[in-house]
């Protein structure tokens, strides 16, 4: 299997190596594996000018999987709109038809002191959102910034559904919903916004396929407030492009430690990118302190999704968790009792677990 | 003053009973004030075979003042688009160009314990959202179903917002951020959609205005979840019509207590429509159970922001914080130790208190 491994920006390098750790114990074990790095976002915009540059989309469409660190900094903030280091990250995302991204957003019992929540509200928590990822007002034309007839500035953009874009990612959420609880809850504005009326119609026609599955619907203002209300009412969501983007970042801070938590964003052929829910946190980029798990997660995302190697998953997962018994802790999810360590020595602690 | 009042559905007749006896004894007290009531919603549909008929049509626009209950339930989950009674909610604000919408999240003292937060996390929550609420993806032209060049179905909508709409909230949020600690967080997604990099323009261009307030900005998915991980850290917030619909009923959700949040909608003249937050609540509507609190303080933020009475607008406050002190709770807001009132029963006592 060929894995395109791109470190990305800001703690992108460092959780990366730490990842790499672990991939490299599985090809010493015998699963064959051929890493390749290359630049994404400012990096790439450093070395070749573009966030997206050619060598790194030849590498990305030729490989079977991607693991992405992170995109993004404050030193690429003046840069144009077509340059900066997150139009990297859509552009890869288009390219590959990645359209179907999965964020769980799960409590580490051993973690749920991090939680902002009571605990009794977020313990046991285990929701996965599925979040439209090639479509909606991210990549709907036409937009922009224009005068308009009446000689005022306006700015503009589209919200865009099609049919065949509803449907795929009605089918990956119902298959997922089948291996979980059997339990959907589909999010839109439908009492306003037509694209998201069409959505529900499309979900709607897509339960008919699944009939084990009890499909809801839930406006997005009300999700939003629901998350916060009773998180543990959810087990699979699933929503566009752009309500995914703020739920999604919002059920992840329900755990209280957005630095354990890994993602996938799938094409229709099992090809993925993987990469931490979380940013590229500038701030503490180069101090090796950023937390690896969520990285170290999704590289178990990769196995299972793209790879069909759900035991390996398990098992890296379960190194994971280990490791947290363990009472090991990076700075993001240090408390009292436990023990603090570095990014390098939580990647090597979760590599001696495996 | 002439007021408008509009019960809509649900609970709204219930709610809108008890605000009325607060402005019936300060009629008393010989405040001039013309009150009369019109549907909304749903009971406007029933009546007139339209969500926002003429006659309320009128009386709005007539109207300094609008008070209403809330709008929708089920029995009219199946009406075709134009009927259904949150397009009478639409329509009235947009037939009156209230776009400034201004929703309180603040934390009572008393009822701390509702919150499904960390009471270090949320004690003294006290945010202002200020969300555009005439224009963006709401209103934005074209929009609707169509069948593509391609001859597939999709479903579309369009952002869109005017320099003139974005500059006008922009003062209004600015104006408020003046009045209390001069911190103004500006909501967009800047990276990814040019509606709202052009709303970012905007508002550091006003800021220029007013150099004693300090104008931050973040990104709705980060809002989204620094408002879980650290509410606390906001004071005014200003955003577009969508994303104020998601991150209010978000923020309000964190005080546990949405029963007890008003809101205000204004147009550029302080003409204004109030309404509680929460909507219509249908499965209690009827049993004189709902808490009459928000739709009470709502009449406090119409004293204040249409009426200009500040002093009439702290005493409406003052008597509700006095029967919260007093042990005085609805069904909603209920924790043993406290004593349970019908929805009639604590008007009254907001009466008495005042
Ligand atoms: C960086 C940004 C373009 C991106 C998005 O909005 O999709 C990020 O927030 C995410 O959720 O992966
Ligand atoms: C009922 C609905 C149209 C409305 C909105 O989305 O504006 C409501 O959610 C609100 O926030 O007042």
């Amino acid at each position: 299997m060929k894995i395109a491994v791109l470190p990305g920006d800001g703690i992108g390098p460092e959780i990366i190596r730490e990842a790499r750790k672990v991939l490299e114990v599985l090809q010493q074990e015998g699963l064959a594996m051929e890493l390749t790095e290359a630049p994404l976002g400012g990096a790439a915009y450093d070395q070749y000018g573009s966030p997206y540059p050619e060598a790194t989309q030849k590498l990305a469409r030729e490989a079977d999987a991607v693991l992405l660190g992170a995109v993004g900094g404050p030193a690429y903030d003046n840069l144009d709109r077509p340059l900066r280091p997150e139009r990297g990250l859509l552009a890869i995302r288009k390219d590959l038809q990645l359209f179907a991204n999965l964020r769980p957003a799960i409590l580490y019992p051993e973690l749920a002191n991090a939680s902002t929540l009571k605990p009794e509200v977020v313990s046991g928590l285990d929701i996965m959102i599925v979040r439209e990822l090639t479509g909606d007002i991210y990549f709907g034309q036409p937009r922009g910034i224009r005068t308009n007839e009446a000689g005022e500035r306006e700015g503009f953009n589209t919200m865009l559904y099609a049919e065949s874009e509803v449907r795929r990612i009605a089918h990956v959420a119902f298959n997922i919903a089948m291996k979980r609880n059997k339990k959907l809850c589909s999010v839109d504005k439908a009492n306003v916004l037509e694209t998201t009326e069409f959505w529900k119609e499309i979900m709607i026609d897509v339960a008919k396929e699944y009939p084990e599955v009890t499909l809801t619907h839930m406006y997005v203002d009300n999700a939003a407030m629901q998350l916060v209300r009773n998180p543990k009412q959810f087990d699979v969501m699933v929503t566009g492009n752009i309500f995914g983007d703020i739920l999604s970042d919002e059920a992840s801070m329900l755990t209280g430690s957005i630095g354990m938590l890994p993602s996938a964003s799938l094409d229709k052929n099992h090809k993925g990118l993987y990469e931490p829910s979380h940013g590229s946190a500038p701030d503490i980029a180069g101090k090796n302190i950023a937390n690896p798990l969520a990285t170290i997660l999704s590289v178990a995302m990769m196995m299972r999704y793209s790879f069909n190697l759900d035991a390996v998953a398990l098992r890296i997962e379960s190194a994971v968790k280990k490791v947290l018994a363990d009472g090991l802790r990076t700075a993001d999810i240090y408390e009292e009792g436990t023990r603090k360590v570095s990014c390098s020595e939580m990647g090597d602690a979760v590599v001696a677990a495996l």
